[in-house]
């Protein structure tokens, strides 16, 4: 009958929700992430906000769930960043604990946004799920057997990081031809920006959707959506690259249904539609699978409902 | 205290064991298949010495496991085959218990060998393994929380069937570049056979290693280890397929372990050498894992052991 709190922290915005027993959100805490405030910044805002919150509930709020939009060492419950400063190795859990006096545990966002969906989401009832999250960048998270795979490493649903372009760009994680180097908000952008300037007549409407700034990956989807060629090019690549990731893990896993979030995939039909043809026609017929591939119900709050359900797990 | 009954029935070999409760083998019969004697034919040879087996079990035989080499639906416990006759949604499990009055549960081949690596060989403790055959096709089953993970169409574990190869060979599956197409046995003799009629100069101590007939595997492997150039050529691109395929596992599942067996991956050093080598050089710094891949230490037998498994968990 308690409430429990529920943290979200990404690269771009933070949430906080107080959440019931249930998983039903009652309260909602929304900012835009400062990065150059690293650490300190955010845990100030979440001290501030978090006993805003809990001193708003009607129950007793008895654990503590986050989300983290970075690496996280789910075992020693400690997180880390490669972009923003101060977070390197820092026992997350424990600082909630030391502050709130709540049971804490953390989890990375891809892992989170899982199991927000398996609870209360597009996964409910299944056995097997694997989560995506596009944005900047592209995570995941598997369920198996009802709960988070994380793996030997927390490494498991790295789906961004599998090879499946020829086109050998090299990803960040120094492998070529990675998911994430077509497939991910930042590919999108770089590429988008790479064709504007070889070929500017393809590409016209998406640099004055950008109205002077750089190109977004918003941009590129609203002029392919207005029917520009070079943007429609850059996001069919990005779907059959998705799609062929998509069939490796349905062979590997073969989860009742993958479920896609973030940015880039709630992108709308423009994406998905083609990811789904290309499914389509590769379903081969000695391997006929029933895997559904849907969006995210909980559209941007799947990771935010996932660290409900982690709070839950923690009581 | 009771012993179980295991069958491994695969198409060049069949075996049955009797074993004790705690996986110890008692007793063993093996023959080579027939495999233009169909259903009838090897259903009289398991009738045979199956009882005979029984007869000389010092105990109660209480329950039986057997591991089906093609498609299995596990839940209906029908079997079915491509290459053999009569096989096409036939019940093994209620023939074995009409038979013997044994309860019975069967599995494919690929998910019986992770079972018998989880429970008696090199998967002994691990939490999560992933289980790949390399013989005439590629097969793999997945344990994930210490279970068999089949997935929503049992068919979870099929790495054979994910692209990693650019040369778009047309796989038996209907999709092109599949692992299949180029580490399985039948790949490796395909194309062993092909280039020995292109490149005879590069492949004579293979061609005269077959001694008039046809190529296969073995030949391939003794003279590629021999020096021969165009075989180890064939070996090497079979590995580094492989390790393509076991890096894009690890991205995904990052199990505790990956287990090679099958006729192909028991050649030895010559095709895991590299395929170890390769792996080291694409391990990523942002994505250290630590997931061993090793050969199955049941070695042929390790669906067997699985199939004792089976018979134990199906009392």
């Amino acid at each position: 009958m308690n409430n429990v709190l529920a943290v979200d922290i990404g690269g771009t915005r933070f949430r906080l929700g107080l959440f019931d027993s249930e998983g039903h959100r009652l309260l909602l805490s929304e900012g835009r992430t400062d990065p150059s405030g690293g650490r300190e910044w955010m845990l100030s805002e979440l001290r501030k906000r978090a006993d805003d919150l809990m001193a708003r509930s009607d129950q007793h709020v008895q654990s503590c769930g986050i989300s983290f939009g970075g690496p996280v060492d789910y075992r020693r419950q400690q997180v880390s960043s490669m972009h923003v400063s101060g977070w390197e190795h820092f026992g997350l859990s424990q600082w909630v604990e030391d502050t709130f006096s709540l049971r804490c545990r953390v989890d990375n966002d891809a892992n989170a946004g899982a199991l927000g969906e398996f609870h209360y989401g597009a996964g409910r009832g299944t056995e097997s799920m694997l989560y995506l999250t596009i944005s900047t960048g592209i995570g995941g998270g598997v369920i198996c057997g009802g709960r988070v795979h994380r793996g030997k490493d927390s490494m498991a649903g790295e789906l961004g990081h599998i090879r499946v372009s020829d086109s050998g760009a090299l990803c960040s994680c120094g492998d070529r031809g990675c998911l994430e180097t077509v497939a991910s908000g930042t590919a999108i952008e770089l590429r988008a920006r790479g064709f504007a300037r070889r070929k500017p007549e393809m590409m016209a409407r998406t640099v004055e959707l950008a109205g002077g700034n750089q190109i977004t990956a918003e941009c590129v989807f609203r002029a392919a959506a207005e029917g520009e060629e070079g943007a429609q090019l850059i996001v069919r690549e990005a779907a059959q690259a998705l799609a062929r990731a998509l069939l490796i893990a349905i062979r590997i896993l073969n989860p009742d249904v993958i479920i896609l979030g973030g940015g880039v995939a709630l992108s709308g039909p423009l994406l998905l539609d083609p990811v789904h043809e290309y499914l389509g026609e590769c379903s081969a017929p000695m391997l006929k699978h029933s895997t559904r591939v849907v969006e995210a119900e909980l559209g941007n709050y799947s990771p935010l409902y996932g660290a409900a359900a982690l709070a839950l797990e923690a009581v």
